[in-house]
């Protein structure tokens, strides 16, 4: 493979992606196009810019973009309608923020014709299979630079050193070493490692960052209301809004009542076992609202087909794979399923817990005339499940007999 | 099919089931024995013995049992290796006891020389086809009386003028309806129909009935540590308990802290959608446990091979399949998972929640050295992680290949 | 339910379904209206309308329709998308037809104001569930009338007294009872019972009756190549066809060289097992052929979850389910799957054998560059292999050391 | 890590191992011992004995094995009880081979104190994968040495050159290259590579080696009796013999008859495809006769579960994952389900096909009293059939109303 002459960085501004930044130019002897993406991580992007500027990128090789919309209404969204959780728990709010960035990566290297996109993931973790995965899925000739898995700064004395050296500026807190590592979007914020790494050990208070601790929460509990159409959340209490205002709306909502935090230990891609803390406010809550709506709207036939093939999907998005065939058949047969998923959930958010109360819809599949304990005036005949039951006992009792048979 | 002589009747003491008793001696003019467990629903045993007696019934054909140990150890612990859930939320609460009380009907019918067994589950809903598959699983010449899809007594009136003329003993507070129908064990309780018929509608709160209304609960968190082998809980905070005193403490811990509610819609075997609350304070913190503990000590591959299967296996105890092969096969499945499975979960209890926070193992998987942000001395070469990406992509960049030859 | 007004019979003109139609009108004393359907079972349909008149049928009440194109386009074509076998070997011949039959049923029920539908199928077999369920799901409020499980003609000399009491013409070869029961139509025949009851008999030769015996078939084999488009035949030997000419086709090859007999003993949807004999020789060869196309054109990721699911697909329609939510579910990710699966096979035929013995597509992802023994030009790097091998591993030499540890 | 000092070598005798052998020693410079086992390939061991001594092996350090017997009943027949079979068609030969060879090299490493083993995979197949995940399960401290990925002898001339520096003689048909690659055991001969890699182009004769063509095969069918236990050949024609000693018989069988020849097209672990050709005549035989007892012995909802799960049972295998936590648990639940899997089955085998014709069994679940379409006796009552259709149908008749409703 040939020596990339022009890369697209995924740049946050931060002190490593600026210390990658350099390093390329100086390792690669490369342009580089830097790309700084908001995601809803609640950081200004304009120093990103002026950082970029000052390293000596140009203007034009500068992109700063608000994907919020995007990010929810086409990443988001279509994982919510399958449930998705990872290993039973997790909400995937790193997983599938990536493949989004690559998407733009790889726009923009088309673009501006490089040749190379590159990443600040390190080579133990899940991000940069994600990144790398879908850069490949999209662009089959692109190079990938991973620094993380290529060079000689180990340390984080070596990092400073090398910033140092190349006028890096370094902001006053991040001399000493952060006490752990997080990730942020709109969906979650996600903190691992260092003061993290016991799994038996407690996380630390100071660890949750966007989630009031339950405890501190309101003393009463909230009701909200969230319409739902076709498998996605259009509204709360009534009022219409994008995507991304959605999602950002549940966030504050769960955020003030302590709602959506995890502390899991899971296992990655590459094959060891990771303990994380997770803050996925309006996640949570959206997750439990939209197994409300279903419960009325979607026929157990369905639900339990996608009940049985989620673990398969979420697993396909933890490992990087949303830009595969797979993953694109699972979407096809989830979204199908999701055509009269319209209606609408109260859920009562209280300390930590999103608990749906009642739902609602013009969709509903629920019968009361069918399953009331009243007279149903013959809409269900009780006799019918004599049969019900004989046939369906037919083999378990030719399966007695027989064993009965070889005593 | 001949007119039973003898029957085994599933008898709570209740007036519904006296008014069985009662029919199936005058309709079926069979001699009638009945069967009273104890699988922790909180009533006393002795009063059934006294009604049945008072009923006609010779002592040697009244069976008393208390089976909580045996419900936990050999049906709620083994379903709880799966982390078995139904849909998405209910915990099987009622699923669960109904293969259990088959058996022991059954292996009554026996001992007695009954030709048939016979239970008060209505026609409409799930419990009819749980009882019914394992009795014919069990005994595949059994014959199954279901008094509530034979008789006429089809209104409340009539099923009182029925006890009146038969001198059978009604409480005074039974005279009215109740509001709700309740089925309860040590592990869960539930309610169903009437107030709770519109699914729109927030449950009373007088439905909820073991569990602490979590805006009453304790404003201090609880934090405890359960003990697991092989899968099972076996301690509580350092002291070993048996299966039942296990689930029974666990409940205390989790009625308290207003844990384990549910307001659920689901799917019914027989084809309807129905509304339930549930209450399952114990079985919510053991879920919660029990996946805390194998985050540590079962391998992800074991883990996802388990989540994808879980969903069937749920079914399968839902519908009422407990003793088919396919159940035996899942649950030898899970249970070879389940060799290390041993170790200690740490969990917070508060207002509603149950949320692991600590978990640590002689048996664990998580290996501090190779996840670590430090230098971890060779235990991982991050290097390797470039050829498992590039590996990984290769059918998806063949695939790109393949379609942008094709634009 | 009140009794039926009119019913739309499923009317072959045979002695069978003639009782059938004297039947209803006299035990229900409702209007008749017949339909009869050309699936390719090789019969004349005008026979049906002439006995049909003689039995007093109003012409406008006989609907006769050729439905081999709509039966292959819009069913078979869509199974063979998801290479659907039961039990491992079953093409699903009889299970095919069978919702298609109900939706015409329905149609033509509505067409004709009736309120009921009726068939020939009796309360053993799987026949019965699969045109009642596709009846149910397409109109909610139906009846459906089936005589085998309502009348006492329980015998064949009873049927026969029927018959002539009623004046419906007995042909001479219908006066004794054939030695076994036969389904046809474009995609297969079925023979079940009477002397191919006992599963451990050979079945005699004289009941296969549209494939030569592979000993009979030609010495020499024959070479056919088929043109796939998105799943779909579309061609034989260059020469594009429509839908079911291309069945018919098939049948033609197969037939001649003894392809596709199949003795197998299955488990039917009412739970016991039954032993038929199946022939199947177009839809051999379309499997096969499917396969082969699938190889190259459809990625592995996506053709292994194709696999996976296959069973349950297949099962569905086994039981009668086409007509579900989760049918079209996993129909929509069959489809999504089939996009690029466009090409060509070539078949060799030979005495009872369907083998695949080359495929290309403009759409091939084989890549020779990558695949070679012979120098790759670096479109490979075999280093990454042991990256990609040493993170596969990483999970399980955790697992081995923690299993070394405890012993 | 630190440089290997003894090394075990899977050493077939042949050119290529024998040139990794001096490589080993002279790249490396560390002690060799080598590995020949007997897995049915069809070749003496003892010049690879003789072979290994002239090039320098110490005696105790040569270590030679048949392991039919291990191989067959440890590892072939486990995986036969699933019906394995990769993408639809590809029976696993060589993927059930490499375990058991790995095993071995394990062992060895463990009497002799090696730290590494080494074996002759190249880096673009599936080999290398499933040597070395089974090395690494079996000892997660081991080394492996996979010369194909490390060395620069990437042409014929420079191996060759290497060889005669070495002093490795050459046979004479060896000095050309070999028209395509051959790997054979008791259970498969397969064939990769050169004049096969176009797989649009019939496999010439001459690749077949171990099946008579069909068109030279037996005129008259003949038919045999393969008896069954718990889901294990056990007999032929009412002969017992040891596991080996069948799949020899069964080789004979099938080789004779021409049956068991396969050319497909496979996706592989590394990403790419490849085509083979696959000849497995004893295999296709048992395959058959193995869902033949299966068919009358086990229950359809116990063959449903393991027709689903048998796709990533096969893809474990294929992938190299034999020791791995998931491939365990799921031979569990295959085992579980094999209890009664107890019978005989007669195969018709004529010129490339094994067809079952008939199946007995003392555990049958076939129930003619059952399936008779003549009288029953009550053994079955149709009109159980009404009702078992009516709550089928309950939940689509639900939906057909709401959309109904929604129109």
């Amino acid at each position: 493979m040939s020596a990339p002459k022009k890369v697209v960085l995924a740049y946050s501004g931060g002190l490593d992606t600026s210390i990658i930044l350099k390093w390329l130019q100086t390792e690669y002897g490369c342009e580089v196009v830097t790309f700084t993406a908001d995601l809803g991580q609640g950081e200004e992007l304009e120093p990103a810019r002026q950082k970029a500027e000052l390293l000596g990128i140009k203007p034009e090789n500068i992109f700063i973009k608000d994907l919020r919309e995007e990010f929810v209404r086409d990443f988001v969204f279509p994982m919510f309608r399958a449930n998705a959780v990872y290993e039973g728990l997790y909400l995937l709010g790193s997983s599938i923020a990536r493949p989004l960035i690559s998407k733009h990566l790889i726009e923009i290297a088309e673009k501006t014709g490089a040749d190379a996109v590159s990443h600040g993931a390190t080579g133990k973790g899940n991000d940069q299979v994600r990144f790398e995965l879908a850069a490949y899925a999209l662009n089959p000739d692109i190079q990938v630079i991973a620094p993380w898995r290529e060079w000689d700064l180990t340390s984080r004395t070596r990092l400073l050193e090398f910033a140092e050296k190349n006028q890096i500026p370094i902001a006053k807190d991040k001399r000493g070493e952060a006490p752990f590592s997080v990730d942020a979007n709109l969906l979650h914020t996600s903190s691992e490692g260092k003061v993290l790494e016991d799994p038996a050990i407690d996380a630390p208070d100071y660890v949750y960052q966007r989630t009031t601790n339950p405890e501190d929460a309101p003393e009463q509990p909230e009701f909200i209301e969230i319409g739902f159409e076709r498998g996605d959340a259009v509204s709360i209490n009534g009022e219409a809004m994008s995507p991304a205002t959605i999602l950002t709306k549940l966030n504050e909502y769960g955020g003030k009542h302590g709602i959506g935090r995890l502390d899991l230990v899971e296992g990655r891609f590459v094959g060891m076992k990771s303990r994380g803390i997770y803050e996925t406010p309006g996640g949570a809550i959206l997750l439990e609202a939209h197994r409300g709506i279903e419960q009325i709207t979607l026929d157990s036939g369905a639900a339990h087909l996608k009940d049985q093939l989620m673990p398969q999907y979420a697993e396909l998005i933890y490992n990087g794979f949303w830009y595969s065939p797979e993953r694109e058949m699972l979407q096809a047969l989830i979204d199908k399923s999701q055509e009269h998923v319209t209606g609408t959930v109260r859920v009562k958010l209280y300390k930590g817990l999103a608990r749906t109360v009642g739902r609602w819809s013009d969709y509903s599949l629920y019968s009361e005339e069918h399953v009331t304990f009243e007279d149903d005036e013959g809409a269900y005949d009780q006799k019918d499940a004599a049969g019900f039951i004989k046939l369906n006992a037919l083999r378990l009792r030719l399966l007695a007999m027989r064993n009965r048979r070889l005593r």
